[in-house]
């Protein structure tokens, strides 16, 4: 476990530095980032590598006993590269080309700038590849640039022909007869500038996807080249960003870190765990906050500061989705540049800011747990599957303005975070053995892999939920020849029967579980959307019905569940986007049918309850209240001893305002 | 009278294509549109003509008794020819060109597409010209195209040089003196990006108008030039949409269309009417439904369906005004392709969705009426004139940026509709024989022959509105150098001494007829809008004040009344947006002044009644449920037969929801 | 004293003109403005000059006793002029070249262009600069374009190089090692298009003044080589717009003017005096209206009347801030032109308007106190410091997307406005002897020499009220390395120990003076921002603290008081931005701190009482009644004799609705 922030040595005399790195060590830091962003101090001119000052900062931190993470500084090039090299720069959708100064003006996919990256990436390899002071890489950062250039143009009609190999083939899977769009060469193939056919506007997104694999490729084939083996090599994501697939861009990675910003307003633990859970199903493994604010930002609507207390009850909830490492951005403003006002430990006079002090007590926490917590990891018995595709799909053709995949994703997400039940959000190609239920959420785009999986999985007794959208579309973003699910027809044991954006809510009456003693009802609202499903076989039973609404959903099946095999598995279709009681209802029966349930119920008055388990089984526990009153909890069989006080608690305990305990 | 749908066979198997039609022929279609959009069908490559596929597609549709439409492809060109011809495509009025693969990309008056698109069009004609299974012509789709090229700017300067032969004249009524704007030289003269000269932003409007003709003149011409004489040529137009002049661009066409789309919401019928009549009285003549919803549209903001029942009484509400078809767009979604998410006839597992089922029942009772009303037509007895220049003119400079000219004329167009009171909708040119009232809404520019129209109509007895903003300018788009109504003036008895746009609603006085025996006075308030009137004779009446206000209109005239002559001719002058209460009250009276009863005043409860006229004068009574309850109404002297249900009809009946009885 | 307003002859034939100026004379005017927009009138072909139209025009307003202000017409160039020359057009951020047509479409820097506008303006001169009937010029129109071009860049460049001599300096002045914006050479540095290093962005609004200014000065030059001494210079500016610092640009001038429109809505005088105070404040002496609406204007959402009334009692307030003129904009619209329905006095039929009858009420007026007023001034005792630099920095940087520089500053003056206690509004580089409150209104940028004429102004006993976000950066927009305020620190005892953006309002716990016999105690809140104080010396005191907030403000001193020196200096800081009843008990706590006493306390019923002093110390009060009902006032010692009515007034008066009494 690390803690630890991004300090920017090149904007400072060397004099203030040791000043800085003590007071990073009193704060309890074990890890500082340096170097992205520092193109010109390293390269001032043309070809002349200047790494001397770095070094010094190097040694320096491995003085005080911090380890140091590099960053390459391909995310914001030197003034003579971009002036002397003009094709460097990215060319937006409406033509225009970017201006220096900002970050990401480049094109990723400028052959020139891909030799001056690697050319840079492999000088500060060979400097500090062999320097075990330095343990890992991360590459550029936060991607996010999307170039329009006509260079761009030209290897996206390339990267066509590689996937598609013939017009043919390109034509039908993206329908071109339709509205003329028929090409008959390569070079006719423009690049999707806001709404063009699906099939175009999917490929573009795999392509800017290859564009980004490609560039990061260059950059850690030049450090593996020179590095030692204990350097690991990662990326800075952003959470639910989407201008890629990041399951795409991490298969090259050793792990995935990401940058959490809260931006406007406050944390709610029972939504970011979602994003914490997307980055660590990446690469299905523990990662690291990369970033995330001291206090406040810079770029938002009203940039308020996280409450006293709210930014460490923060770092302990991504600790308990699997961050091994809080980085807080940045140590200190520089006294210039766009991000004067961002929050920082350190003050515009050079002393510690009251967010500090906070800091410090993480610091000291942290390093009472570090040595338990260390090869734990978060264990799920519930799989999201989440699809880059389905989201563009979707984007592309919301059909209904409110409509957002995330949004929808949430609405399954956050009744179980408010439950304490932790899920894995993964691709939708992933391996699902060991789960017990899995959850699609609008996967519009549904691969036949996919398919598969979700086929063996229900036949050996998992619980599949299909919710609505899913199984319209295939890979190539073109309508199935059948009714949604699509290919999952069979195993849901139904299908769409029409599909209903909603201009006011739809009513729906709920059936409780039948075998149950006491037969509840409930009655609901579907909000945006709603599905007419059709009962394909006798099995399938249908737990809700459609009230009066638009007269072609009246009456119709909303919710059914189809019996599979003989393991028990289960599929049940969700045709309803439920309002949040009903929503509640859903998901407690659905619990019910895969057989789980939550480890602490008590998610709803703000306390988290996580578990990290090792691989010898043994369970760290985290308690951690959200919000800014005490709050009591009975203990019942979580009862052990808290590592930040030393005590045995057991019954019922009280926790601080945004208190923490970590039991064992 | 016909019902079909759009089909585009180009985009499935042959193989697939009977069923189709035998599904169209099993709704009760009678007629299909086919053949726009595929031009990459047509002529695969430069010169390759390709036209079997679509007689094998006429020859199916003919086999099941379908006759046929035929588009011209030209708003969707090949990629070869835009990507081989760049000055084919458009330019907007930030100077980029558009991009492949949407529609209407192109310049219509590109010397380069008019080629192409002559070409296509007369192999087409050679082709289809003579075949009588194709019953007509639909040029292009949709024309909306600005294009803000350089070559556009010269064809301006041309187009000016015609219109106003001399720099000095064009200076003149431009008033270019103001912001040294005059112009010494013709290729000066810039096309208007943003607010620009009124003169030179109405002239540009009118250039718009002058191309898009051209364009259709080159299609028209060659499809004349093969065709047989019952083969018919429209155009398919988007109701209140105004980038031209529909007056001239349906001067060439034998009879005009109109795509109807709700979008968002539900159908209004004492709006949508306004539409209708609008496109019927492009020629004065019956129109069809070229293209209409089945169910929901995929591209606005929610894309929620009709109602069950809805789109049936939408429907007949066309057929009662005018319409002699109803297409539905479209049959059956592509695979891929921008509109994947459009409501259709068949869905993505090309079996009949629930739509179909409406759509059969309709089929069954277009049969039973087809028949009868055949060769009727609506009459009215109220005429509104509506500009385009004076639209365009108000939308340059609402001076009110809630003042919009459709509103307004919808405040008097709503009130009737309720009363069950059809209108026509003419342009400010047309002949006004036999009609007791014409109503100006903000016609603020006044051409002379529309004076001399008017005047002629009140001497003869009839009775004009004359609302608020009317007769400002001339038809340059100039101030007249008289107040409002202009030539108006003496005729109504009155002028505008000011006006004012309101930032909060004056209240106003009404008097009540006090020829009546009980003086009624109602107060009411004008919104957005107000004139102080001031009567220049003394037959004058001044039938309604303003009250307190901004101070200068406190207790000037709002509404005055001016008899003329000895045929009973009268001008109400309307100086107030009056709210809808008063509104109704004002309406009343002017109905009594020109000697008008509605044919049944249930409007307001949600029921149509409306009247289609013979030749022979025989009548059709069609009387409409738009609600979604059942609604009962006493039938009184429009007792008849029933050619729905067969049954006579008298005294109160009944109307299920969306219900509808066709009466003779 | 002058009445007059705008008169365009070029756009009527001469046949008119006399007309005109009659009814100018007979309105009580007794200026007129001409000449600005007529370029292409005055040289309709290169090179070919035509004065004598302008000629006619000065000899005809002379012959009615109108005297001439002659305004150079280069925000209008003809349209042969920017054809020819393409690079006199500016180019915007987006890279777009603008359109002739509109105002203003020219590059201030184009070299092209200056030559034009040097020789048209000289020409004007050599006709003019002899003729007293013409007793002063405006040069252009309303500066505001902002050029982009690459032409621009390379002369921002080369301003760069003359103002910070090395690339070392700027390098370090704009700590461009932030994001490796390192330059290297002068010709990298790019324009800033968005959001970019605040040391760039500041530095390029400060070109742009040197743009205009440069761009003002070839036209004083050609003028002031030919004119008569008499003849003053000015410029019609537009109150608080921000494209330039106006100090820099006045300082060529020989007063200021400004352009007071209040387009949608009402006239409010405790807001809008601060303009007049502003635009006074530029050059420390009276200015004129060069413009204002005559009842509406065109270019607003909703073009709403003044009131009846309104504009008489506009023309008063504007009196009283230093208006020494009143020009209305304009006197009649051309037939054609962007501006047809803008508010005039004389309307589409060639006769006066109902507005002008309002105009000849205050023409009368206005003769009857021209002479009494004539060299009298406001005399303050408060001056408010305005910063371009800091507004700028400020709008880069909001932090909070409401916190604007204006509104902050409002929430000082209005208060006082309420009260009738008049300000000056002044550069921060002014000279502060005489006053005996200083108020800096987030001057977020401390010049050096701001900090010494403070340091003199509380060592001689004034009160220096220091309110949020200043002290923050030095004239570089780069932070200090002291918290705020900066070198304000050890005057004001205090310091901010942090700065926060408010999701929600603060509470704020205010205590009255403790000398004072009862204590206060009021609860007021902080909206948008608060910032926690830090006393630093003993004599501080600490006026209010904060209450139960974000954790971190909890308890935190919000307002101090810090004793300077033996004069009874004084420091307010103020670290809160506080709701309008708590500012309100501020306000008179600063007051009584700083020894000021209104002239009247009835501000807040509408009434405004303000006084203009002359150099021999005689004394002229207005009293105006800003509201649409009557008004009664007790005079008390402003009895006196009432130049309107010629009657003696004291006691109890009333004011007629809009009403004025100019009591000496």
């Amino acid at each position: 476990m690390h803690l630890g922030a991004a300090w920017y040595p090149e904007h400072w005399n060397e004099e203030r530095w040791e000043t800085d790195v003590r007071l990073m060590k009193e704060a309890g830091m074990t890890v500082c980032r340096i170097g992205e962003f520092a193109w010109s101090t390293m390269e001032p001119y043309e070809g002349g590598y200047h790494f001397e000052w770095l070094e010094k900062a190097v040694t320096l931190l491995n003085r005080y006993g911090l380890e140091v993470v590099l960053g390459t500084p391909t995310a914001a090039p030197p003034a003579w590269l971009t002036h002397r090299y003009r094709d460097t720069l990215a060319v937006d959708e409406h033509g225009r080309t970017a201006v220096h100064g900002n970050r990401c003006h480049t094109a990723a996919n400028s052959q020139t700038y891909l030799k001056f990256c690697r050319k840079i990436t492999g000088e500060m390899a060979k400097r500090f590849g062999k320097d075990a002071r330095v343990i890992g890489w991360q590459i550029d950062n936060e991607y996010n640039r999307v170039d329009y250039s006509e260079n761009s143009r030209r290897q996206f009609q390339h990267w066509l022909k590689d996937q598609y190999t013939s017009l043919d083939a390109l034509n039908s899977h993206w329908s071109t007869a339709y509205w003329s769009q028929t090409y008959s060469n390569w070079d006719e193939i423009p690049l999707p500038v806001g709404a063009h056919n699906p099939g175009l506007m999917l490929a573009f997104k795999r392509f800017v996807t290859h564009t980004w694999r490609e560039f990061q490729k260059v950059q850690i084939d030049e450090i593996r080249h020179h590095s030692l083996p204990s350097q690991w090599i990662t990326h800075n994501f952003m959470g639910w960003f989407d201008a890629f697939d990041h399951y795409e861009l991490t298969a090259d990675l050793d792990f995935a870190t990401w940058d959490w910003y809260v931006g406007t307003g406050h944390h709610d633990f029972t939504k970011t765990g979602a994003a914490h859970d997307l980055t660590r199903g990446f690469k299905r493994k523990n990662f690291w906050i990369m970033e995330t604010q001291p206090g406040w930002v810079n770029w938002s609507g009203v940039n308020n500061t996280l409450n006293k207390g709210e930014a460490s009850a923060m770092a302990w909830h991504a600790v308990a989705h699997g961050a091994d490492a809080i980085l807080y951005w940045q140590w200190r403003s520089a006294q210039g540049g766009q991000e004067q006002l961002h929050g920082s430990l350190i003050g515009a006079d050079g002393n510690p800011r009251p967010f500090y002090e906070e800091v410090k007590v993480l610091g000291e926490n942290f390093a009472k747990v570090s040595e338990v917590i260390a090869n734990t990891e978060p264990k799920n018995e519930i799989a999201f599957l989440y699809s880059y595709d389905a989201r563009w799909s979707i984007n592309g053709q919301k059909h209904h303005k409110d409509f957002n995949s995330i949004d929808h994703l949430m609405r399954y997400y956050s009744p179980l975070a408010e439950r304490n039940i932790s899920v894995d959000i993964l691709s939708p190609l992933a391996n699902l053995s060991g789960y017990k239920i899995v959850v699609l959420p609008a996967l519009v785009i549904l691969p036949d892999v996919t398919v598969e999986n979700l086929t063996r999985f229900v036949e050996s007794g998992g619980t599949l939920v299909i919710t609505v959208r899913t199984g319209m579309k295939d890979t190539h973003n073109s309508l199935f020849d059948t009714l949604q699910p699509g290919k999952l027809r069979e195993l849901a044991g139904a299908e769409v029967e029409e599909y209903y954006a909603l201009l006011d809510p739809a009513p729906v009456h709920f059936r409780g579980n039948e075998q149950s003693i006491e037969e509840k009802i409930i009655e609901g609202k579907s909000e945006m959307w709603a599905e007419a499903l059709r009962p394909l076989s006798d099995s399938t039973q249908v737990l809700a019905h459609f009230g009066e609404s638009n007269g072609w959903l009246d009456g119709k099946p909303a919710i059914t569940l189809n019996p599979v095999g003989e393991n028990g598995g289960k599929v049940l279709m969700i045709g309803a986007v439920l309002d949040s009681k009903a929503q509640s209802f859903l998901i407690e029966r659905i619990l019910r049918e895969g057989g789980i349930e939550p480890i602490y119920t008590e998610g709803k008055t703000g306390v988290e309850v996580a578990k990290r388990v090792g691989k010898d089984g043994k369970t760290v526990t985290l308690v951690i209240n959200h919000t800014r009153e005490e709050r009591s909890l009975d203990l019942k069989e979580l009862a052990g001893q808290d590592l930040l006080s030393g005590k045995s608690l057991s019954g019922v305990i009280s926790l601080l305002p945004y208190g923490v305990r970590v039991l064992i």
